[in-house]
């Protein structure tokens, strides 16, 4: 595997690419509950769905799983909802191994989604 | 050493690992100050305290000391509270050379914290 | 090139290095706009021009330009900026690819400031 960074840009215009991988470590850009039109799914667990929905397809595009996320950080504009992001996050997992996590509140994130979590995988 | 991730689950139930290994690099799950029954230290300084110290424990599974530090990333609930922090830190490596790090303030950490810190190690 | 990190301390006293190398991966400190004697850039424009400028000169240590950034965090007090942090940052790069990023609103950084920036580089 090549040394070289390779970046995969957004189909559209961004400030940033949607992920970056390095040997076998790929990094993504933050992900929020939003759907190819921007617009943020209704409460938070459908929020949650369709962030991990994001990340899934991002790792797709590698022809990788949730499974093979070593690494993630979980932002919330409300704390009380980290148990319900951590339990349906967990039920993607099943047997497999959990990436290790921090999780902390913030005053706002983009498009005001309650949640976003950024991510590290292996190839 | 393998290339593989190898995760190392916490001892209870929980969503996320307590660390994973990549080759050399370690990636820790966010430290607070709680000791195992998940009751924080009292005071600022003591949860710092015990903060490290959790970290330590984290790192000795490994066969590491805090000498193994490369990156991390401190969270606030009162950045008046960062010199403290980086005094009781910077205590720990005396001549030994320090990790990067950002710090910021965040609205609520897990268990109401008042610091998290997240950590990755080289072995 | 050697698996051994590599730290650079701050040319002051400070609670971390300035950077820390591992292999061809680079891991900075967070940065945000003030000059060598820690005042800050007055207003935001001038805060980010100033934060990238500081970028650039920890990566011109390695030889490094800002198209050697893989994945940055970016840390607001106002989420309202984002936008003009983008376009600013965005226009460093010309052709060449972007870093992945994720960002999101804090209470409070180091030295009041309205932006900090957490990089990570490929030599």
């Amino acid at each position: 595997m090549s040394p070289e960074p390779t970046f995969y840009a957004y189909p559209f215009d961004a400030a940033f690419s949607e992920a970056v991988r390095i040997g076998n470590t790929l990094y993504l850009s933050g992900h929020i509950g939003d759907d190819d039109n921007g617009n943020l799914a209704d409460g938070f667990e459908a929020e949650v769905a369709q962030m991990i929905a994001n990340v899934a397809a991002s790792l797709a595009r590698f022809d990788l799983g949730l499974d093979a996320l070593i690494s993630v950080r979980v932002m919330l504009t409300d704390m009380g909802q980290l148990e319900c992001f951590n339990r349906l996050f967990a039920a993607c997992f099943s047997d497999k191994p959990l990436p290790v996590c921090s999780a902390f509140g913030v005053t706002q994130l983009a498009l005001n989604a309650a949640i976003e979590i950024e991510c590290v995988a292996r190839l």
